[in-house]
């Protein structure tokens, strides 16, 4: 498989993600808990990858399981990342209004660069930084807000706090990502082995934080299991379905390609949502989404394109050439 | 004398330009006939340009001038094609909103790579084709109404002529530049000599415009030559000789460089004016100005940029390095 065709069902999937939670919606609210879908979503990833494992493991080649402690007990970091990030993120949220929060929020593109680079030792060219700039930039100009919008005079009048805290939290993002790509390229194990490891501990840290929230409301509304599919329609197990599958899509990315590729996905997705947004939901386009597809589509060529595509290589002649008239103006030497 | 230092005198000029004119007027109008400033501008170049050429003609070696009358007939063209985008501009304005003529203003960034590359026959690679495209999004981006600004809700909203006589405009301002630069770089003639045709021709084609104003009004304000210096201040000598100066250093970049360092200039003063107008007017910063500037800045780096600062290079041999390998392989062989 193409890791560009599962990068444009990333962007494909990513983008349905947040229509298909629009529409979950009745009247602009939840009939369900939202915050049983991502542990619904983990159980459907866990599913998958078993299901995946055990056909692996009756076929010709069995897999290439590892089992030994000191490989598993990297798996739940992720997860925890993932939870304090989640927390950052609220607390982030107390300091800076939405659209602030929003478009620091791609601040995670640059910082996914400078990990990939400084974690994962991989050199990107200056072309590629500045695509992956752009890219930030790009998103960003996309959501900036037009006149006549509500609500813009506090941007960017956060206190301090607030700004460190967004920073904060598109490193642990980035940090994540990052993580997983050294995981699952850490050793040739199945991508299935590796995928049941990560759910697993995703579905318990998931049930972790149900249980929590069901503490710090004081089981007001019960524990979280008699609830979980509660007004549960057709679109909430589309979403359950699309989450896990965006999620199984990223793994597959983070082994076979890289952060770099993911946040190129998700970035493009966030673009295509916008568009879909205008014709389902009567959005009004703006010159700023205009605007902004274009610069991430500069980029996108800028960070993938093969080198001669984009410059005129100096026509060096191949050593060969050069060897051929040297050989020649030497015979006319002698 | 290096074509980036007088690109960026240009850049400091034009954009001091602005801000000149600003504080040229009083009580946000002007205490002068804003028409005679470039006719003036145009009797400063044609002076500064008599004096240089008839420096070179004392010299001890004499300048190259040619006087046939099949080369000078084509010094008017310019003002002609001036003269025509002026009206064009003015038609637009009565289609167009000025927010959404300033915006489209920004496509002549790319009108002027299309005519570049068609009549000068400049070849361009896909990255700086992509860097064009790049400036022009910049720009436009730092121009992006933001929320709260009044009169917005009428960007995009003309009739569709509005939008064919802004394109007419780029590519007539295009054309003049890339016809500029098609002229001075025709024959090795002095640039002083080119200059004084060229600006004889521009005073001439301004002092038309003024008569032509007076006519249109029924000499009701008088004859321009009777109000010419009327309500001149200093600041409106420095607007004159300003914009005398940055007409001089276009000329030398349309002889020694040419019209995509002149557009780069242009584009850099615009966003150095936005961001001087922050502390000297107070606006108000957006983040669609920093976006705008971040972009602009790496169009101008992908565009000038050696390409070995950009991507790296496939390390191949040197032609001289495998002709040693070879060598020492063959005697190897002996």
């Amino acid at each position: 498989m193409q890791w560009y065709f599962v990068a444009s069902l990333l962007t494909l999937l990513t983008s349905s993600q947040g229509i298909l939670t629009t529409l979950s919606q009745s009247n602009g609210s939840y009939t369900y808990d939202y915050a049983t879908v991502p542990f619904l979503a983990e159980i459907f990833k866990l599913l998958v990858s078993t299901f995946f494992l055990w056909k692996e493991c009756k076929s010709s080649s069995p897999p290439k399981i590892t089992t030994e402690w000191r490989t598993v007990w990297l798996y739940p970091i992720p997860s925890m990342i993932y939870l304090i990030h989640n927390n950052v993120q609220f607390a982030t949220l107390t300091y800076v209004d939405p659209s602030t929060y929003q478009i620091m929020g791609n601040l995670k593109i640059v910082t996914t660069g400078i990990l990939f680079r400084l974690f994962l030792r991989r050199k990107l060219s200056n072309l590629q930084w500045m695509a992956i700039v752009l890219l930030a930039v790009g998103t960003t100009t996309s959501q900036v807000k037009g006149c006549g919008e509500a609500s813009c005079d506090s941007l960017f009048s956060a206190p301090i706090q607030g700004y460190m805290l967004g920073l904060l939290s598109a490193c642990l993002s980035a940090l994540a990502g990052v993580y997983t790509e050294y995981l699952m390229k850490k050793n040739n194990d199945s991508l299935y082995w590796q995928n049941v490891q990560l759910y697993t501990f995703g579905a318990i840290f998931n049930m972790a934080r149900l249980l929590l929230d069901d503490f710090r409301v004081g089981f007001e509304k019960g524990p979280w299991w008699q609830r979980l599919l509660n007004g549960y329609s057709t679109t909430t197990w589309m979403v359950v379905l699309n989450l896990g599958s965006t999620g199984l899509l990223v793994s597959w990315l983070m082994k076979y390609a890289d952060n770099i590729v993911k946040v190129y996905s998700t970035s493009m997705a966030m673009l295509l949502t916008m568009v879909l947004s205008v014709f389902l939901f009567n959005f009004k386009p703006t010159v700023q989404l205009f605007l902004g597809i274009v610069i991430c589509m500069i980029s996108l060529h800028m960070y993938f394109a093969p080198v001669r595509m984009l410059v005129d290589l100096p026509t060096t002649k191949t050593p060969t050439d050069a060897l051929n008239e040297v050989v020649v103006g030497r015979a006319g030497e002698s």
